[in-house]
């Protein structure tokens, strides 16, 4: 099957995060692509992949990068898919430089930006899956069915206090 | 037509910017409700509307708040609907609380996080414009259209510099 | 002697700054529960939690969580007990964002927030205690005896220098 | 009635603030007393008022002060009452000055720190009520009823957007 | 005379900032070019911008933008000519945002960066022409004259305290 | 000799930043004596040095804490020699809320603040030397042979590159 | 009476928060002069300030600059005399650039950095009496004269509340 | 060949991002020179080395410092050659103080400012090559092939997630 959901990441180095996130669409069955496209190191692929991700059959492209973090952004203005932004830890500000870039669009283009980091990683896969689910029940049915799980692990861990 | 898309916010105050969002939607034609819910000072009421959203019809939850903003990740703890959070600008930190308390949401629940203030009520709009025109071609072209709208504002604009 | 402190933390993981919360009640002689009990993944259990708090003859409620911590004001809004927030540090922002997403609740629902981290763990205990003391000649002796303790050790520390 | 609850703040210029606690204490019918006592301009005034504080009757101290704000955590290095501190706005780093300065105390000494300005006005007046309440049923009442009365004003704003 | 220098920015309403930039270009006679161009809004100009600056005969670019401030990054990623990035004020946060977004590059494609707001309006005019004095020893002349006349006028000041 | 300079320190843990301070008066054979006094665990202790120093024949307090550091400000508060204050890393925020807790004074009440941790030790020496040089040609010399040996390292290191 | 404090600044602009300083000299008959120095436009002219400094009789300098405030570490890096440095406000930061780039300075060269603003303006004229009082028992006491008449200031401010 | 780049840091210590700088250099076959200019420790050197910089023959100047980061400013008074500056990782403020420092020059003097730590090491090498390129099509050209190899790496990475 096609993927529904694309997977970029600024650079290889960002991996370890956005890894959440192919986990979390694994685990859900979502099908999924995953490349590394540089805003900075390159462009052109990155408008090129943003141009072409509606008629490939994409959904929601999930964009992660760290410091001057311009990829989620750059792509969200050159699709009208919703783009996940992941700032990614960077080394010297703790991802702080990351999420303001991320998140501080201007009015007309928006990043739907998570936390920064590893939960910002799983939490995009989430949200892909949760806005596939508004519009698929059955998505929406896996979805759930994690959050009862992880529930019932919340529940059982506090008896090891 | 029933309402798509939820607009709330914690509190009357919170309405200037979530009025932009609510602005967005008029404009793109997308059917959506309003309401004041507190997490604080109405928690059942919020956990009554986001528990129901979802079987009235709602695809996208837009929760606006300040400060210790917890609206948009509470209503998303009780949903599997995507939520989107604007963090509402607050009086003596600009709204860098309001931002910290809505993205750094921990893994398992995710915030769709747009910008602080005015520019982040405008982009939840259409961030919920787009999650819904991922799967209704009709509203991503008029997604599309007022992009193209906004470019030539913007190309007309540099002949007055 | 049933409980008059309720200790309740967002996951397993902040158990190593909430255990000194729980060191300091066990020195001092109150007594107290713990549970893990989280805002994002057992929101149902944390509302039940704070609605039974008083009948069940809990008088202080301490609740650490971390990153995006809506545990504390959450409970705050569903019971008139004075609950003391931990912000436990966070991997990313070193606890700022948890400090913030506490104590900047607005007007209405009062949060008593203490140090980020294994301070706030420390001294989330003894304000439980002082409030407890403030009514009960008994506790409040056993708090200064401590302070007196602690005094000691101070002086002769200089000692070593 | 003697005074249940001391009001303290280090400069005139914070009565503003602080009036917003003595507003909610006259409203929930709590006696207290309020004064000017600066860390810094009158150290030995602080520490008489902190010492003599239990012995003359309070059970809850509030105290507000800005910039580098020592009154909080010093007091409460004077007494084992609990002791709520206000962050008062500052005029250049709008409070967040005030707010580490009194949040991040030692383990040892804790303070009750609230939200920075007039929202921490407001909750230390109502968190003052919360300890008081919690061993007074009828001042856990009344702020149950300002509460529920808070509530309906959130429900009408709704109605008005 | 051909520009040498083109100033861009990200909006109509940074002008106030990049004028200074252009009078600093106009006072040392350096002919210049100024648009509005949009990382966002016009992501396909903004491309063509940068990919035809140098064979337009431009040294050098100076390019201004607010919050998550991607014009110069994305600018700098697609020209080998230098491009010195201003870092417009922006509502919420004062412009650091702008800031981070705009000096944070990742090793590989480097941005110039002058100071927040007006100061790096004037700034970046100024750089620009050292630049080019690098190379024009007329140029390096009027920059080091208006020096002396600030110089001049700093020492001046000083007799009117 | 009787001691010029008192060094002291919120606790044992501040001692490998302040020992640095020790360091430097006893290279430039300043006469000083150390201690450990707690602004919140001995401030009766805290209140009687300062208010004897001067008494006792000291010149200038280094007063070095962490945290929501009270202990330079409030010693200042009561002695009118000069207080250098050093802002002592802290585990959670890296210093920032000791930096603020300090040098944030309100008018009236100086604190002659230094550097985050060891810098700021060594430079608290330094300071209290140069402060008593201004009034002994002896001591000036000797810091500015320091500063001569100090630059000669300089120079060499740039051999080494 | 020859200057015993010389009171310097990089712009006139600093003029405002800077002449509280000299209020205080003047107030507590302490001769001063005052200049603008400029670090960035007037660098000679600046060394030759500090390096003549001691031997035309100062005794402290009192350095205020804003932004990338460099006046004061690099006058302390010119003379052995006592530097206090005053972080004047700046227009978009607040003075938190102007408080960093002041009291960082690395072992070796320390600057008596006082707080933010108009508080730091008058407690450097508050902070150069007090080095000096150390010294002069009349200045010591026409100090401590001045803390006296502000204590019972306060105390009386507090019948008006 | 005579040095057309010089690169100076603050401190031994900084070698290990400026050498990054000095990489790119010898990469791109640029002649330069290096070392070791402390603005605190040898200001008179740091004067020299910048007045005489032009006539010597250096295009631009690369200066790295930490902290309370005075070089690359005070060189930029002292020469009308462009100066980058490169902020490096302090160890308490992580770089923030440094980046403060170093970014925000008053209206007058620029410094062109990159990345915090080694990704600004490196990018100042490349703006410094950027610069000269402009002017000389060779070192453009070596400019354009180094970020094509780059490019290649990226797309190659892809491969292997």
């Amino acid at each position: 099957m096609s993927a529904k959901v694309g997977v970029i990441m600024g650079s290889k180095s960002d991996w370890d995060t956005m890894k959440l996130a192919c986990d979390v669409l694994e685990e859900l069955n979502i099908p999924y692509e995953k490349k590394v496209v540089s805003a900075h190191r390159t462009p052109d692929l990155m408008f090129e992949y943003a141009e072409t991700a509606a008629e490939r059959g994409l959904k929601v492209i999930i964009a992660g990068a760290g410091g001057a973090a311009h990829l989620p952004g750059m792509v969200a203005s050159k699709t009208a898919l919703p783009v996940i932004g992941v700032p990614v830890k960077s080394s010297n500000l703790n991802g702080l430089d990351s999420l303001l870039s991320i998140v501080q669009m201007p009015g007309g283009i928006p990043v739907a930006t998570v936390a920064i980091g590893n939960a910002g990683g799983t939490n995009a896969g989430l949200l892909a899956a949760q806005i596939m689910g508004a519009f698929d029940p059955d998505i929406q049915a896996r979805v759930q069915a994690r959050r009862d799980r992880i529930k019932a692990e919340v529940l059982e861990s506090s008896e090891t206090l």
